[in-house]
């Protein structure tokens, strides 16, 4: 069996190819196939006069997403998608398809995400799950090749992360789980193991939000570095999302035309990101009309404005304290700031980064989590990371589907997941 | 700031690096200070006639895990562990670590687990999560090498997986979700998409189960390929193996001399496996006294049994549909059977890898999910990928942990994830 990637090498080759028909045009002498095997598409041709009347009749009856096996000469065609055509010899039904549900017109997104299980076989789904897998397999060599370790860390926890009340609950044989927000709490405790660590998986927002930008169920990927401060927390994330959007720059050129991307935007994304801090990012948009004051987060708008000076991604740092969680660490500077960054992507994409030195002060870490009013002693093992030789830290968390989302350009982010999850959308 | 694995590169100059005691011998006139920094291990040697009286106070204060930044001239040293050692001029304390928990003797393994976050400092365990990293990004790079696309799974899910009764349930805004015991479902969903795909995470298993082999929450890479038989399935299976013993024998040496593994066992994993019917791997077993009664799955007994004819990982294929679950393709040469296969690890570590050609006929998968008193209308969305363009297609779980038990050699499952959950296990 040939895969439709490879028939440019098999030029005047019969080849057995096997697929579902992606589209079908019957005339009266010639029925043109095109046949998606999920590594491309190539055209099949039947010519009514060279092929016996049950194939003819057989190609005749296909109907969209009835899966086949073809056999037939590969010819150079620049007039067809892919550049050849199977003159088709040989035909034989695999499976039906009847009424496929998903028809080439414009069908409300409620009604594709019900079908999301086929959805994902049309073009611009591909591409964009595509890319997806690219990146992801583009973070892990990224750091793989800079010695960073592997540290998976658990879905399911007693602690709290970062906001009670968003969590999701489950039973655990008598006590309460609460599936993970972060991995971060555990990675800090792997640095004195391997120094560079990071983990990639799941995490989870009971969040009642219902936007463009939100999933219940989301991937993020953290790494976490020993004797790193703010600076160099911000140079490896600038060298990171270089790496990325380079990688699918080179490797996901047909995808990003599926897509309709403009590369141009992505071709900018070059070192150095601008680097702006919170308090300057809170006087410019004054200046510019927001009411922004200062010790407040930035809301959606307000990293649209920050995104709209510059053609680049642009960190905002040192947030105030009030604003962030309880981990990051005050900055000596600025008490009323601490170490932290997010980087927003340009084209109003919004936050895709959140990254911080970590406290690594017991006394300051323990007040922290007080005046928080978090569970003291849920955090006793996160407090031994500092008890037991503690060390200058930092991290971030990078959102995999609001990235690619921005790499991809233009699409919801239930789009760049494969099986979304919303508020009220637990299926398929 | 240099890291310890690079000092070999750097003899005679000097330089800085930065970590944690790792052990500490103190004499009248010199202390040796063992620094592991997470790339690797020092000697730092303090000669008490060459530095400052507070130096040499502070290098005869330290104490295990205690964090330090020290300065010094790097020079070869064959007794040294590394086979280089640094002559210290400067030593700064970083965190001070005073009773810490974890000493140089034994430990219940209780008290080990409620001290993962700080257990994971020790050399073996590093060592064996290191083994685990390479074999995360080996599994990466074989599949995105032969073109599989990555298609993360939902971990959420309202439809059921193999086995009810042992899942893990949450509030999702009103319904019930479940944790996700497999992505196998949905990965045949995305086939006519990519027609090769796999998804690789974690999985949750809600079962009252307390034995070395058993975590609640594991990790597994599940591969899915479209128009591939029960064969292409072994075949790629037994080629997957091979590879990622074979990337752990390339780069994971000194872990593997940590953990004191032999070494030849996993030297002879090449192909072929031996492959055994399920049928003649019971007469065998009743040849040998065992009573195991055809029909029955194999226990952990009879699975070492068989095992333990071979050298190498085997497979035992076509078990009776009855022990097995109702999305494997019916047998057509032996009805009562169906097309599937477990790998056994050797050593008795027992099954490693399940897999399955997946029945693709609509009427037989109905008739298995209503034989086995499954909910039919929780189904709907898989029907459907039988539904419109069915095609025959093959599919395997290989179980992380179990598979590293057996690579690592000897050791608990736990002890080869970050932070095990276990029956009555959350914390830390």
């Amino acid at each position: 069996m040939a895969e439709v990637r490879d028939l440019p090498r098999h030029p005047g080759e019969s080849v057995t190819v096997s697929g579902w028909i992606d589209a079908i045009r019957v005339h009266a002498r010639v029925a043109f196939l095109a046949l998606r095997d999920g590594t491309g598409l190539v055209q099949g041709v039947v010519v009514r006069s060279e092929v016996p009347d049950e194939l003819w009749a057989l190609a005749r009856s296909l109907t969209q997403e009835g899966s086949v096996e073809l056999t037939g000469v590969v010819r150079p065609d620049e007039r067809a998608p892919g550049g050849h055509e199977i003159a088709v010899s040989e035909l034989a039904l695999v499976g039906r398809s009847e009424e496929y549900p998903i028809q080439p017109k414009e069908h409300g997104v409620e009604f594709l995400l019900d079908h999301r299980h086929l959805w994902l076989r049309s073009s611009r789904q591909r591409a964009g799950l595509r890319v997806r897998a690219e990146v992801e397999q583009a973070i892990h060599d990224f750091l793989y090749e800079r010695d960073f370790v592997r540290v998976d860390t658990p879905i399911l926890t007693g602690a709290i992360g970062e906001s009670a009340g968003t969590l999701f609950e489950t039973d655990y044989f008598g006590q309460s789980a609460y599936l993970a927000q972060t991995g971060q709490l555990y990675l800090e405790a792997a640095c004195p193991a391997f120094r560079k660590v990071y983990c990639f998986g799941p995490t989870f927002r009971a969040e009642k939000s219902k936007t463009r930008r939100h999933l219940t169920e989301f991937w993020m990927v953290e790494p976490e570095v020993a004797f790193a401060d703010s600076d160099d927390n911000m140079a490896l994330q600038e060298e990171f999302v270089c790496h990325l959007v380079r990688r699918v720059l080179e490797r996901c050129g047909d995808e990003l035309a599926t897509l309709g991307r403009d590369t141009a935007v992505l071709e900018a994304v070059r070192p150095p990101f601008p680097r702006i801090s919170y308090t300057e990012a809170v006087e410019r948009l004054r200046e510019s009309g927001s009411e922004i004051e200062w010790g407040r987060d930035l809301g959606a708008a307000e990293e649209s404005a920050v995104s709209s000076w510059f053609d680049r991604p642009v960190f905002v740092y040192n947030y105030p304290a009030g604003a962030k969680a309880f981990y990051m660490k005050e900055n000596p500077e600025e008490p009323r700031t601490v170490l932290c960054n997010d980087l927003l992507a340009p084209e109003g994409y919004g936050e895709i980064i959140g990254g911080s030195q970590r406290e690594d002060d017991l006394e300051r870490l323990v007040a922290r989590i007080r005046a928080d009013g978090l569970p003291e002693e849920a955090y006793g093992w996160y407090l031994d990371v500092r008890r037991f030789g503690t060390f200058p830290h930092s991290g971030f968390g990078l959102g995999l589907e609001r990235t690619l989302s921005w790499i991809a350009g233009g699409s919801h982010v239930r789009e760049l997941v494969p099986f979304p999850r919303l508020l009220n959308r637990l299926t398929p």
